[in-house]
């Protein structure tokens, strides 16, 4: 745990036929709990490395703290179920003459709860609503490199802004290639997969099985957590995915694609549902 | 309110001294309070836009609800403090069968707290424990556009993953030309900046006066407000901004340069801390 970058075996497939497998680095994502004097007082996902200024600017950015000397001590003092120090949980003192503002509004909930990453998995492995795993779904190898402009011309507030994520659900049709079922953008790009997520329930298509959820930016643990809540089983990314999403889809039995740039893509997990030639 | 793209004026500048002045197009961002009976539940910054889609999806992504008959009501039913309808609070009151989970840990805050734009950006204006309107420093146009590059030359997380975000900090010397101080990556960009922002506490340096922060992505609402907190006077992003970041800036006096891409840049606010020539 607490590694700033991991490594990965990655298939990389090109769309004119390349087929490489090597281990790939990929950037450390992991939960940060962050306790002031006695109280858990946030959580957030972060890569680690320069922790204690990490929680220490979060405190100046939330206006609780403004001079080095308010900050009395700040460690790692967390131990491990395993008795280990914990380099997830940091715990800060203050001096008597900050102000702590109201613990409720502080307490910071991505959809990554828990204070280290396999008890977040474990936790999601339990109450995720749908099995994806078993999603026996097939897509080619030119499908999914196609995905991403399919993806970008559907973007209409990017196209005037430039400046928002977007998130685009396809099915497997008849003959096996994806048709698009619903496109949404926002300046979060979680947000972008809560809207898509909200429409499928709306229309009474969860789970979402046999699908492919495409998005504009990288693959956060976040996303894969939302996508396999939806029970949707292929996930692709035009950018970088984190280390922790890779190990939840792994997890969950989830096909994970990452830098699916057009003409070649990354997969991290659930290869077996990336093919090549024509439909299946 | 509640628009899903505003308009703003705009100073392009390029390298070679072009200088344009028009309105643009930036993506709405706002706060979205969720509801679920009486009771708050979440708060998170979004894109205005199938805003009961997004309650609803983030209610599966966090294994509340799964079908669609346990979603019995779900409406804007907020007023504003002007006796209208408020766009920016969605009520969801769910069946019986829902458990709901525990509140406290479903808060989701994130620094913009408060349920309306000018709420938060009031809230901020009072608690900002630095000023920046009233600082005085002056960068280059070629100053400012060599930074993404220097940023990007720093990133030793992203050369090997390209999965990270990056903030980097400089300071205007003696002749004025910004020198690099410290760089910080996450795969959050808001925890890069809480990164620098508390190696800057640590070192004594609050207030950033007469600083540029450089940042890989865009400027969001809450990087520029994590920027004020801090005292920075200039803020620069390689990508768009938000409106509502835009109106921050206006707000608290930051000069706000986004779409940085070496050979061109946007101006948004603070224009007259953007000059030409050679160093001031």
């Amino acid at each position: 745990m607490a590694r700033i970058v991991k490594r990965w075996p990655v298939l990389r497939l090109d769309a004119d036929g390349g087929r490489r497998e090597r281990a790939d680095q990929i950037a450390g994502e992991e939960p940060l709990e962050i306790r002031v004097g006695a109280s858990a007082f946030s959580v957030t996902m972060r890569t680690p490395g320069s922790d204690l200024d990490l929680v220490i600017g979060f405190l100046v950015s939330e206006g609780v703290i403004r001079r080095a000397d308010q900050v009395r001590q700040i460690a790692y003092d967390g131990l491990t179920p395993q008795g280990e120090r914990d380099y997830n949980v940091v715990s800060v003192h203050l001096s008597q003459d900050v102000v702590m503002p109201d613990l409720a509004r502080h307490v910071y909930t991505t959809s990554s709860c828990g204070v280290c990453g396999t008890a977040s998995i474990e936790a999601i492995r339990k109450t995720s609503a749908y099995p994806v795993a078993d999603d026996e779904v097939r897509f080619t190898l030119a499908d999914l490199l196609a995905l991403p402009q399919r993806l970008r011309e559907r973007q209409d507030v990017f196209g005037r802004t430039g400046g928002v994520h977007a998130a685009a659900l396809f099915t497997a049709d008849d003959d096996g290639a994806p048709a698009v079922r619903c496109v949404r953008e926002d300046v979060g790009r979680h947000n972008a997969v809560d809207k898509v997520v909200g429409w499928a329930l709306r229309e009474n298509h969860l789970p979402l099985r046999a699908t492919v959820l495409q998005v504009s930016g990288r693959a956060s643990f976040e996303l894969v957590q939302k996508a396999a809540m939806a029970g949707v089983p292929v996930l692709s990314a035009v950018s970088a995915p984190s280390a922790l999403a890779v190990e939840l889809a792994q997890e969950v039995g989830l096909t994970l694609v990452a830098f699916n740039r057009g003409d070649r893509l990354n997969v991290y997990t659930g290869a077996h549902r990336v093919v090549s030639g024509t439909h299946t």
